[in-house]
């Protein structure tokens, strides 16, 4: 829920002078992503995204990810297209911030998802995976591995605030991720941040996949693994093991996975609830008191990792 | 900046049965409105704003507001058409809350208003309020004179915190105010929060008005009076005599007003400062410390009052 930078009628209709995209009918700020200012965009050609990247985005990052979106829609994958201005590029400056309009995706995110939800997407993030084999660019995942223990370190002092006993077991838990974390499993362009927020569902397909902005260079199986804490998990926190089953078997009828990648499930599960857990604590110790936007709770992420810990093979995923 | 009930595609889908809108396409929360969750609604058959009432917002008022938009946009006022559902009714449930469907209204806000926003804005309001005349119901405005002395004994305490000797000067205002304050002007149904935020322009002409919660009956001149205020100042402070001019100039070719309320503008003018500067003293001083939205500053209403306090007759507001 943002909208941090405002932009005034005289701002937007300059910056549109850089565009064809025809008469501005309506623009309003947009309750979308927590990282960026999201607008809706009413114009005589149609409807778009323009977004504002605020601080938490880095600049030298921007490159990456619209190239990506470009990228990934010309190769069919139903993701924002960048808009083009006249100038023939999509990034500029608006407000004093880094600035770009992306078409208007139709769908609806689900707020509770069913089997069939992950089903569908398991079968786009297969596709997304492997049209993005072309991308030339890189960006390495600054949320992986190496990222953690200083975010961990950045918290540790206040996670007893949280829960008694909570450092001492995040500091092991990432003791044994360093010691086991994979070196070789089949990477490229992974999305790294693939809730169902960031995915839309029209008349019984998926219809996008949106907010590229973590997007980088990593193992395929770390996607899966994230979309198996964000997706397959009840509200009640137990694992629902059908939405998991229905999730890789559509993957991997589109893209087949190794046995290297199947047995590293539980721990590439482990480390992204971590991943989740150690922002999602920041967030929790740092937020201003009282603020509108509620942080999320951590503990949801101790509860997942705790399910990852006692697994024992891809059989408790819902594979054989 | 809102959006404080999140409605799931599930609550969304079985919300929509109840209307002829045609298939829904995209639904996100807008960044409009601080009393209530507003979304867009984009269907196969167009696109619709979708509030859901908030706590700030009496439920007993609703019919009020509904029915008059209902009744302005019958008699060609360019605001929301509230869409009735298959029961023939406007105002139904959502997750808890009093919910209705309005048409969109295309056009952006100014977030400056230049001269010719204030001419189209008078003739506008004329319109509206002759259009109001034959609305039946009636509400009074809980935040005119009687609204005002306890308003300001819950900040009175703390308002040296903003500046010092203000409550003494408040107090002594509300004195003058309560002692001298109009009883029979002409009045009809006013807006009485018409601010820039909530008014549309488009390809040069007045598109829409929005935001009627704060509807009521009331003297047709204290809406001018809270127009001069929201309208008329430029960002230094210093008052706009040509846009109060084609303000009132524009309005009164339209319902032209008598001697009795141009003499009561400054007056009046005083009185809706004091009414804004008390809410948003009231919001300075009870909001959550850290809070994302920041409270808008109480002394730039002082500032207002000030300038009417000096005024001397109409000939101030740029009419003979």
């Amino acid at each position: 829920m943002a909208v941090y930078t405002e932009v005034t009628d005289e701002d937007l209709t300059a910056f549109l002078d850089q565009y064809e995209l025809g008469q501005v009918t309506a623009f309003k700020g947009i309750a979308e992503g927590v990282e960026n200012s999201n607008y809706i965009l009413h114009t005589t050609t149609g409807s778009y995204i323009l977004t504002l990247y605020e601080k938490r985005v880095r600049a030298e990052d921007l490159p990456y990810f619209v190239g990506l979106m470009e990228h990934l829609a010309g190769h069919g994958i139903d993701c924002p297209v960048p808009i083009t201005g006249r100038d023939g590029g999509a990034l500029r400056e608006l407000c004093g911030r880094p600035a770009a309009i992306v078409s208007f995706l139709d769908g609806l995110s689900p707020r509770r998802a069913r089997p069939e939800h992950c089903r569908l997407l398991g079968a786009a993030m297969a596709r997304m995976h492997l049209a993005g084999a072309g991308f030339k660019m890189r960006r390495e995942n600054a949320l992986s591995l190496p990222g953690w223990r200083p975010l961990f370190e950045s918290s540790a002092a206040r996670a007893h605030e949280v829960q008694a006993g909570l450092a001492e077991a995040l500091d092991s838990e990432l003791a044994y991720l360093e010691a086991n974390w994979p070196k070789d499993l089949p990477e490229g362009v992974i999305h790294a941040d693939l809730f169902p927020d960031n995915v839309f569902f029209l008349g019984g397909r998926l219809s996008g996949i949106i907010d590229f902005y973590f997007a980088c260079n990593d193992f395929f199986a770390y996607d899966l693994a994230t979309c198996l804490n964000a997706w397959c998990f009840e509200p009640d926190d137990s694992f629902n093991v059908t939405k998991a089953r229905l999730l890789l078997q559509s993957y991997r009828q589109v893209r087949p996975f190794s046995q290297a990648e199947l047995e590293a499930l539980p721990l590439l599960a482990r480390g992204s609830a971590l991943r989740f857990l150690l922002t999602r604590l920041y967030d929790w110790l740092h937020h201003p008191e009282g603020a509108l936007v509620e942080p999320k709770d951590p503990l949801e992420y101790w509860k997942k990792l705790g399910f990852h810990q006692r697994a024992r093979g891809p059989g408790d995923y819902g594979l054989d």
